[in-house]
């Protein structure tokens, strides 16, 4: 200060600290030489809290790399808190044998993790949560994250970061960003290091603490699908036309309709009915959510959506369509999903068509757990869009592998059917007693409305194998709602 | 869950939550009804902190709006946080005579606004903060918000922010990215609701709680300048070609050269320089940043920067790059300036040319007060760029209305003189005793060097007028530096 007389407190403002210096400290870079040194540099102990992102699917080599070197490092008892896990991290059974890795939380598990889990391999239940549920476990600090280790198709050496660039560009990067802002350190793990500013910020600099060049963060075959198709298979496409009967009956197929679909072929197809009908009856929707594909980028060009609302691409075109077209909006895992104050996009759903591996007699739905028992899979973003959409249909045939689908009671309670409205198989369509409103103008359209029991009995009927619900045993994992209560438990096989 | 023996504590997890039905909240709209609303949905009570940004500049009506309502309201002892205030914030005069506003702080304040603090009609005194150092203290929690509001220029009833579309777009929305993190409210106040949800997203609905629609948020006419053009008077002229000549000389002219400069005639005509010695050698810039204008556009266009990263946009054509050119990058005022571990772009600047109202012979610049002593700015990001950049040159005249702007000692000091590399003016070039290697450099290039001193004695004999630097009296306002020591102070006069 250039003045000496200035108080030591000043009334209204509080301690007065003088301007001793420029100690600024500019950062030029935050690339280290390794993994090994972003161990270094965020401090990583002994239980701690690991998270990774799951854009690059069943092509990432960032979780397998990152407990590898844990792993050399000799840490034990680290939690594992991935968005999701597939077949790829098979390396995890490992890391979990070895004591390297002792808790697993993720949105969805399948491969051989899922099947250590389910044997009894992993010490701690493991924690499936939804994930709007997980972004929400997040941001009330019920998941504190240590590390989060963001796999980055690019990046700069300041830590800004692209999904729409490089070798394995993955587009939409929507699942990190409810990590990055709670976590206490933030890696950026990229195989394209691009000169500051990398270009179509997805993830900024402010957000990241330090960035390591690798060799390659996966394999672009398993990231993307090919080209995402209709179904052609009859049962198939006739569940998907009535499924599209169901939603052009339900009174919502007008003007600002909204769509989330999976990647599915009778998903897709489904998606391809209502495409029809709309050109055809000149209805305009609002927005298709979740995660995109190729099918949805061609509904927005052709003028029959507003927007995308992206918060996962799933086919090139997807990522193409997202690097350019500015009406292919992404979003976060909380601005998808996160159930709260602030409203998620689920909650503006008109429908949402999911599948299922078993629904019983009261709509419940288990994605989590295959009929044998074992783990393979989990809600992501079921629980969620079942919640908030108006409309929420479960398509499933009857039977499969010779199990009944339609069964009494489902193994793992994933969705609650109370947020579920209709099931449509080959079998017929049968709509939760909840919704009278929906049956009445269903029946009125002439659609072959059926009692849920009798379609159960159908599959019963049908089914050659006996499905494995272990009731009692260890407890191996618990799957939560997105509010973080408990939906089931799943026991050891 | 569908299995009656589960535990009420599960080892390794914790308590277990059965589901007990779906509550989740389905949120369909934030809107409503009006601003009054808005304080009972915020809870606002006396001595409330609001937030403001001031990318509507001289014709932001927002900030205005939501006061008069507050008055209504029998509120006092509010706190106004803006990012800046400018002429048309005039009723602010009126709000702290009658005791709704008793305290503000902001990067910058001119107009009546800075007149009133001058005068001490603010019972608290101002807090003038940098740009960097406002996203900071909010950060850190050393600026608690209660409610930010933000003017937007497109929303929807979810609370998506646009600032590309509507009849007062703005562009880029660097400033509020800063409050919404961390206020307790955030409401957005829109002209234009648009349905959900709105193209290019900007700030999401996970960052708003309220939406307020309002007939106009502003006039379109003081939010953007004209054309930004090179100045054309000789002066400034032979100032921006020496300045120009200084960053030739520097080394720093080369691949990957990055620059900020501001709006002003003299730096864009300095920038013009730069344009054509960038294009005749051959040489691609990395970014240009801060507040963007055309001709910023048109060196990106013609491939003389590879980005542009924008805080706020200072002209139409800036905001119709932003909205259509993905190389023209947004950044919040954290990612621009905020000193930290995390990095800002200002830590990257090659070279940044700043304008002073005063610089004395240590280097100190003065961008706070008038040589009449009155409030007349602040930093803005003035000492952010100053502290990050690796060639920091002022160029001023030797006088301006008759006073002194090469000064034995600044009025106030914003910007530390440590901080200061080169003072560029008519009467010849003064280079920071600190820096004898540029010196040197700039000698070898044969460019006109002179001592800081002696550009003050010329000045000093050119002035007819005597600058008023009030050293005692009341504290009206405190000049904090971005790590919230204190620079300076300012008396009333």
């Amino acid at each position: 200060m250039t003045q000496e007389n200035s108080p030591a407190v000043l009334e209204g403002y509080g301690d007065l600290r003088p301007y001793r210096g420029n100690t600024s400290e500019t950062v030029g870079s935050k690339l280290l030489a390794d993994l090994d040194a972003a161990y270094d540099a965020c401090d990583v102990r002994d239980g701690a809290t690991l998270s990774f992102h799951h854009h690059l699917r069943n092509g990432d080599a960032v979780l397998n790399m990152v407990l590898a070197v844990a792993e050399k490092r000799g840490l034990k008892d680290l939690h594992v808190a991935a968005s999701s896990i597939f077949p790829v991290h098979e390396s995890l059974v490992g890391f979990i044998a070895r004591g390297t890795v002792t808790a697993v939380s993720a949105g969805f598990i399948s491969g051989p993790v899922a099947e250590a889990i389910s044997r009894g391999k992993l010490p701690k239940p493991a924690v499936l949560r939804t994930h709007g549920g997980r972004a929400r476990a997040i941001a009330v600090g019920e998941l504190p994250i240590d590390v989060a280790f963001v796999a980055a198709p690019a990046a700069d050496s300041l830590g800004n970061i692209s999904g729409s660039i490089g070798p394995r560009a993955c587009g939409a990067l929507g699942y990190p960003k409810a990590d990055i802002g709670k976590a206490r350190n933030v890696v950026a793990v990229t195989d394209t290091l691009v000169p500051f500013p990398v270009p179509q910020i997805e993830i900024d600099q402010q957000s990241v603490d330090w960035v390591v060049s690798v060799e390659s963060i996966g394999d672009a075959a398993g990231i993307l699908s090919g080209i995402t198709r209709p179904t052609t298979e009859p049962v198939g496409l006739e569940i998907a036309r009535r499924t599209a009967a169901v939603i052009e009956a339900s009174g919502l197929l007008v003007s600002g309709f909204s769509l989330q679909n999976g990647a599915g072929g009778i998903s897709i197809a489904t998606a391809d009915e209502l495409a029809r009908f709309m050109t055809d009856a000149g209805i305009k929707g609002s927005f298709a959510a979740g995660g995109i594909t190729g099918f949805h980028v061609r509904m927005l060009e052709a003028g029959l959506f507003e927007a995308l609302l992206d918060v996962q691409c799933f086919d090139l075109a997807a990522v193409q369509s997202y690097a350019s077209n500015p009406r292919h909006l992404g979003m976060s895992a909380s601005v998808y999903a996160c159930p709260g104050a602030r409203g998620a996009v689920v909650d503006l759903l008109d429908t949402v068509v999911l599948g299922a591996t078993e629904i019983d007699t009261d709509f419940n739905v288990n994605v989590t757990t295959r009929s044998d028992g074992m783990i393979n899979g989990g809600s992501g973003g079921h629980a969620d869009t079942a919640a908030g959409a108006r409309l929420t249909i479960i398509t499933t045939r009857l039977t499969a592998a010779g199990f009944a689908k339609v069964v009494d009671r489902v193994g793992t309670v994933t969705t609650p059917g109370e947020t579920v409205d209709v099931l449509v198989t080959e079998g017929g369509i049968a709509v939760n007693p909840r919704r009278g409103d929906l049956a009445e103008r269903l029946r009125t359209a002439g659609l072959p409305l059926r009692n849920i029991a009798d379609l159960q009995r159908d599959a019963a009927a049908a089914a050659t194998r006996e499905a494995v619900h272990p009731a009692d045993g260890r407890i191996v994992a618990v799957s939560e709602y997105r509010d973080g209560t408990v939906t089931d438990l799943v026991r050891q096989v």
